[in-house]
């Protein structure tokens, strides 16, 4: 896959690390601020680098806020690692997933970052709803093998949104500093139903009147 | 209850008017724009009073914000009629209850400011968390006479509020346009589950470790 300014790499060896710099501060500025507030320069500012470099190396903000915005985990090698185990406490297993790619890593601030923008921001609702209705979530729900896997999957991920919203956002007690375990003790069987469940009559994802 | 300026009301026959029409645009602005965005010289001109009218009877952007969303909704008269009715569908007539504050009425604006304004402000993010905690849901919860009430509507509270953004906020297909019937039955059973269930070792709200 090619990148604006890839094709430059040879005359920049530290290139690589630039981008990924300016996509760190990216993540951090859109995560504080939102997509609106953030500006170019304030991420710039904080990647040290001259705003000029941010248009060259991914181009408009809306182009950049996509980039920055990729979460960095491979999801299609998390599924089979939450089919591993007992089927019993599938749901407990991917809620435990979900918990970590918040309580560690990178991902958090990003994953802030899409929520608060996505209230106000129709580039990142976009990008929430290709979340919600695209990924793991719907890579889980597609593996059950039914026919509204898509219905099933905005549905667990509805449960999950809500309660990043609850325990990272709003950080209401005692779900907030409830421990990774109990949290996945009380909401696991909610997505074990959302998976298997029968959910009323059959829908196969068709539009309601 | 006394509020400001409502000693002047012999004076201002308008004011209660002059008062719903400043809320009224206050719920719209806050719901379109966030708290942060929202202007006092747009709340008033929308409502088409002097900007030094709404600090008169409301006092600052605050605490216009707190009085414009408070939820126009007797929750102590909803409790009752949703807990009529066989007890196997609470769960669901929770859940239509809530869609019918979002589906119609004046509550929506309302509730979308709220949602989109926690995101950035502690204001707001404090509204959310009360009306998580301590609203309805909760109500709801020790209607049900469990020591972990709290705890047991936060997980209410989590689902609804995630299915709000994914239905209301970034209309993810099908559950933006699914009916409240189908929505009712996907979704009760887990809010029966929270109220009920066995979730864990009793924690009766104790802070986790």
């Amino acid at each position: 896959m090619t990148t604006p300014g890839g094709g430059r790499r040879g005359r920049r060896p530290g290139g690589e690390d630039t981008r990924e710099r300016i996509l760190g501060a990216a993540r951090t500025t859109f995560g504080e601020q939102g997509f609106e507030r953030a500006t170019m320069r304030a991420i710039a500012g904080r990647a040290g680098v001259d705003p000029a470099l941010i248009h060259h190396y991914f181009g408009t903000k809306q182009q950049l806020f996509l980039a920055a915005m990729e979460v960095p985990v491979d999801f299609t090698a998390v599924i089979p690692s939450v089919f591993a185990g007992p089927r019993a406490e599938l749901g407990q297993r991917f809620v435990r997933f979900f918990l970590g790619l918040w309580d560690s890593g990178p991902a958090r601030p990003l994953l802030v970052g899409v929520l608060r923008s996505a209230m106000t921001d129709p580039v990142a609702a976009t990008m929430l709803r290709r979340i919600v209705t695209e990924g793991p979530v719907l890579a889980l729900a597609k593996a059950i093998d039914r026919p509204d896997a898509r219905f099933r999957a905005e549905l667990i991920g509805s449960q999950l949104l809500g309660l990043a919203v609850v325990r990272y956002v709003v950080a209401a007690e005692p779900i907030a500093s409830a421990s990774p375990d109990e949290i996945a003790r009380a909401v696991g069987p909610t997505i074990e139903r959302y998976l298997d469940a029968d959910l009323g009559p059959p829908r196969s994802d068709r539009p309601a009147g």
